[in-house]
């Protein structure tokens, strides 16, 4: 039996980098960029009028003048019209590239309009202070040729407004991770079935299922019953078709719990089994050869849960996004706790953003490892380290969070 | 001109809740709730057993007896089998319904098997210490007929795997939201074309479809050029079709910004135009009456964000679920910063999550309005109050936050 730190190392030492596929941009929300994006002109591309207002040389501002015959007035989108006065000015949108023979923008704010022989005239109330105010200058953010998005970075909203200024039409990305789940047990039957009285209906698959779709996964559903040879014939199309399966139920000490030698049977080869936890003790992880790799998860739906997101999440973050550092939230216990066991507990917690910018995280009662229902009130666990028995209010814990 | 907090209050009251539509549960993931979910069985539906190892009667166990002769065997799903003896025991696997004549399961951690006279004998090497050990009892979390899932709650995994436990096949669900993204400007070309060099390339568009997207509602994207005959035929098919439009640009002083008295001609009443913040200032808001609103805000990259994040993210949050409370996550401002004008001032901030539980928001450089690259090392804004103009390190302030 290892710790769960150990365990996550071993698991996160399998994760490799994803095969690429080129995607339209449209598409690409939450994907990982895989070729880095550079500037294909400066940003702004020109000097970019930034307020709303008229376009003068400053030269003739500290000359002392204060009106100025308006020669033409340049919308933004509009090829810029040189100023050919060098007195006058042009009235000019936020947007519009600055016209030749000027250099400084004063705002509508800063002037009062007259009509004088048929001319309009801008009389400047609040004259600019230096040559250049309210011009957003040519290539004053970025460079031509300068990185924009690295490899490895997430197409947030942000991201995906820098890949439409340089047009990317497409992009090339992380494809998505392909996950099989499996679910085994005889005494689960489908949704739509009446389950008899010692039955139930199957639950687990659907769970793990939504969590990976909210990662960002591929997810197929497989119900497999506790039969060695359905489990012999089922399992080997599904290592071969998916990166990664992600089993619940049968890994214990049971008589059906047969997978773990099946499995090693068809070439995974076992990497640990059962860690130093509660709940979620018999985990099993194991990987074919250069190929898919395996989650066999017990089959209780708390422990299912708290092992998805200790292991199976951290996996596929890495998975899609290996240039992203570790990153280890914590959290504040609200309130003393006690657990003697030497395992590391997973304590489900409900959690509170503090007016301060703390985050506590209250102890739940815990339903035992089968009370799905119990996690409904919860948003993630605390993880408690196996070393301590007592855990004070106050002191900061790594948080494995499950609900924004 | 009035503060953000009543621009915030104003557009959270034209909130209206969201038709619903019945969707499969498999579709259902991050949609919310819109009728209750009951338990149609006790949770557990019977008594279960919770470990692997041999169920037997504790009365036996109190009567001095160690050695159990094994009746049967019985798996999980398997129609429970009555123990006939009151003194053996029945070999009994994780999942399993509790037979009739047991009460107590003793795990194999606990149990040394031995044959006698081709008979399968169970010696308790650790007897339990109460009757109902390891047996998780029926309707012990949950009776038949309790409120599991209020109307209004997210389907998170633990949710989707509570509604599967009910053999939901479908649920009924709040319907997406449906916003038309416009972007007006006639200095923007499409992301396939080469820019003119007075020309940018459209993207603000996209990243207000991509935070659409991100929040969980449809987005559409349409553009139109600054001229009035076209909106004027252009919009109000989008005002009859959409819950919201988000338009960007065409709100300032500047001659092209007739969208305002367009609009309001149009049939939408303003509700307020200008708000008392930098950047995102322009931002106009109105609503049809009893039908979609229109947030028109200003164009500039870094102002579109900041008013997306600040007014349109909560208001689809609040259509979406209107019974989730407001939620205000506040972060640690990291050094200090000082801001003179008496405007609320969103400061881009890189977060971090400290070792103590803190969320730290280390203030960075911004480009100006237009700067969007700069937004991409950062993962949100503070939002720092109008009335003051210096802000101390070690405060903590109200978080705009983008980037999870």
């Amino acid at each position: 039996m290892i710790s769960v730190e150990e365990a996550s190392r071993r698991v996160l030492a399998t994760v490799r980098p994803l095969p690429s596929e080129t995607i339209r941009l449209t598409a690409a929300t939450g994907r990982v960029l895989q070729t880095p994006l550079y500037a294909d002109r400066d940003f702004p591309p020109f000097h970019r009028v930034a307020m709303d207002g008229i376009a003068l040389s400053f030269a003739a501002v500290t000359s002392g003048r204060t009106d100025f015959v308006i020669e033409a007035t340049q919308l933004a989108g509009a090829p810029p019209r040189p100023l050919q006065n060098p007195r006058a000015a042009i009235e000019i949108m936020t947007g519009a590239a600055l016209p030749p023979g000027t250099d400084t923008v004063v705002r509508y704010e800063d002037i009062v309009f007259h009509e004088e022989a048929g001319r309009r005239i801008a009389g400047v109330q609040v004259p600019p202070a230096a040559a250049g105010h309210n011009v957003h200058h040519q290539a004053a953010d970025r460079q031509q040729g300068d990185l924009l998005l690295p490899a490895g970075v997430r197409l947030g909203p942000a991201e995906i407004a820098v890949a439409a200024t340089v047009g990317a039409v497409t992009v090339q990305v992380a494809r998505a991770l392909r996950v099989a789940v499996v679910s085994t047990g005889d005494e689960l039957v489908e949704l739509d079935q009446l389950p008899l009285p010692h039955q139930i209906r199957r639950s687990n698959a659907y769970m793990v299922r939504a969590s990976l779709l909210e990662a960002g996964a591929e997810a197929e559903i497989f119900h497999f019953n506790d039969d060695q040879q359905v489990l012999r014939r089922g399992l080997p199309p599904l290592l071969a078709g998916f990166d990664a399966l992600v089993l619940s139920g049968g890994v214990s000490k049971g008589q059906a719990d047969f997978l773990p030698g099946m499995l090693r049977e068809l070439g995974v080869e076992q990497i640990f089994h059962e860690v130093q936890q509660r709940p979620g003790k018999p985990f099993w992880f194991g990987q074919q050869a250069g190929g898919a790799v395996v989650f066999a998860l017990p089959g209780n739906p708390v422990s299912t849960f708290v092992n998805f997101y200790q292991y199976v999440r951290p996996w596929l973050r890495q998975c899609q996004q290996p240039a992203a550092g570790p990153s280890q939230p914590m959290a504040i216990l609200a309130a003393p706790v006690v657990f003697k066991p030497s395992l590391t507990h997973f304590l489900p917690v409900r959690l509170e953003a503090s007016p301060y910018g703390h985050l506590l995280a209250h102890p739940q009662r815990a339903g035992g490892s089968g009370d799905l229902a119990s996690l409904l009130h919860c948003d993630g666990f605390l993880r408690l380290p196996a070393e301590r028995e007592t855990f004070g209010a106050g002191d900061a814990f790594p948080l494995v969070r499950f609900r924004e």
